[in-house]
Parts: C-alpha cells; structure tokens; sequence
C-alpha cells in the first residue's frame, strides 16, 4: 500500500489555506471588539527586517498555487500581490482555493518522479523530483507563512489557539 | 506510481529537526557575539500566554517521536521536559534524531490506513487512518513548533533567513 501525491498534497493545502483564513476572521473580530484599526495588523512584522502579515498570507497562497502548478502543470493564476486589507488577503486565500480545488487529480497523481524546477534565489533554480519538492519545499514553506500569520496575530493579542491552526483539519 | 509513508515522513521530520538544531546554534553564536545571556533566549515567547522558546523545542521533538511511534508501533523514548539551555535543548534534538533513525523502513510503510489514535485536548482522543495523521496532525505540528521557534529568535534579532529554515533541504 502506498500513498498518492494528490491524497498527500491537496487536501492539506485546502487545511491549511482555510484555516489561515479563519485566522483573519479572528483578526477581523478582535480588531472590531478592542476597537482598533485592523491595517495594524496587516501591517505588522515580528522583526524590521521580516514580511508583514499580508506579505505572509500573499506567500503562504504562492506556495501553494506555486507549487501545485509545478506539480501538476496546471497553470496557476497570477495575483498581483496588491492586498491590503483582511477582506482583500481573505479574498486572495479564496481565489488560490478556487484554483486548488480547480486541478483534477490525475493531473497530480504520478508526478512523484516528475522533475520539477523551481526558482532559488536570485538568477538560481533547482531541480527536485516530485515527492521531494513537495515534501521539503512547498510543505515547509507553506507551513512556515501560515504559522508565521499566526505568530503575528498571536503576537498582537488576537485569541487564536492550537484548535485554530488545526481548525480545517476535522477531515 | 505512488509514494511510500516512510518516505513522505522520515526524510521531512530529519531535515526539519537538523533546521531546528541549526537555529539554536545561530542563536548561542548571536548571544556571543553580542554578549547577553543565551537563558533570555531559551524563556522568550511571542505572548504571555503562548510556550517559550525551550517548549517548541520540545513540542517539535515530540511531535515528530510520538507521530512516528504512532506510526511506526516502534516505542519512542520518553523525555523529561528539563531542558533548559541551548545546549540542553539540542541534545534533546540529537536524542530525537536517534529514534528516528533507529526506526526501521518496513515499520513505516504500509502504515498509511493503519488506524491511530492520539489524544486531542483533556481525556479526548481521535482517531485518523495513517496517512491522515501525518499529514494533518503530525506534519502540521511539527512545522508550527519549528516554525514559532524560528519566530521567536527572529524576533529577538537573532540572523535567521528563510535559508536557515530550509539548510538541511539539500537532497
């Protein structure tokens, strides 16, 4: 017995994008309630020199869109990264869904082999079969922006908990 | 064509868990160079109520023994939680790396409609196939715990990039 790539991709990808998007609902009620302006929030970085909450939102849907495009050749649609707002970042997560649940699974399924190119840096590519760049490149970087997401808000006061980041995970 | 349980885990807990040890030395090397006390590192958190830096470390050191136990029926090692240093902290993900390469190949494949049972919350258990698990439970955990340990030295200046969050990704 074995496992597919599209079993072992899609549905953590549609997790894990609805569960950052109810992080912004959270966002959104908190902001409401203690009666402050929530750009705050989507302008927030946990250090100078880290992307704020709505470049961490834009990426972690890159990540995804990106990554399942290389994956399945399914081309992805190109979002212009002007975001500025929880409804406008929330709207980008279900766009980047729309596109997800678009690609049909024979089109994921027996890429695991597949030789896969991918940007690493400035005039930098690699080149990583399948299994390997989803498993040690998207995974972690979507992970990594979502979780990021969170510690921002987190950070900032909003009532988020582990329930919430698994939230989507009731499969 | 299809991918086997053990490669869609082991490989991706290793190299998260060597990222991890890699930032805790980045972070003994910044408290030198600038000549505070690593401890203060060791006891940040992002908020009052989320775990300091030492408990992601252990709670990404569980996640990955305890998932793959659950996977694998292999007994994990039980830690005791006392860590409390750097170097304290990266032995414990030296002692983690050890089961998990001590986990044979064949206790791992074939895993993935086996059913696992974990808890979820006070005296609340639930029940997921294999691959369920691991990709919706254990991978997720996992990538938080790294991911908000990452955060938390980040935050306090210490020079991680997203380079140092994939260095061991080099397969």
């Amino acid at each position: 017995m074995t496992i597919s790539m599209y079993s072992a991709s899609v549905p953590v990808f549609k997790n894990m994008l609805g569960n950052l998007s109810h992080f912004l609902d959270k966002a959104q009620a908190h902001a409401e309630a203690k009666k402050f302006d929530p750009q705050v929030l989507v302008d927030d970085r946990l250090a100078p020199d880290m992307l704020p909450l709505k470049k961490q939102v834009q990426i972690a849907c890159d990540a995804v869109k990106n990554g399942l495009a290389r994956l399945s050749g399914v081309e992805a649609p190109k979002f212009e990264d002007k975001e500025n707002s929880l409804p406008e970042l929330k709207e980008r997560i279900r766009k980047t869904l729309d596109y997800v649940n678009s690609v049909p699974r024979d089109k994921v399924d027996g890429c695991e082999d597949k030789d896969i190119t991918f940007p690493a840096g400035r005039d930098v590519t690699r080149t990583l079969k399948g299994e390997a760049y989803l498993l040690n490149v998207a995974f972690p970087n979507m992970f990594f922006h979502v979780t990021t997401a969170y510690a921002i808000l987190r950070h900032n006061g909003v009532e988020l908990g582990k329930g919430d980041y698994l939230v989507g995970n009731r499969a």
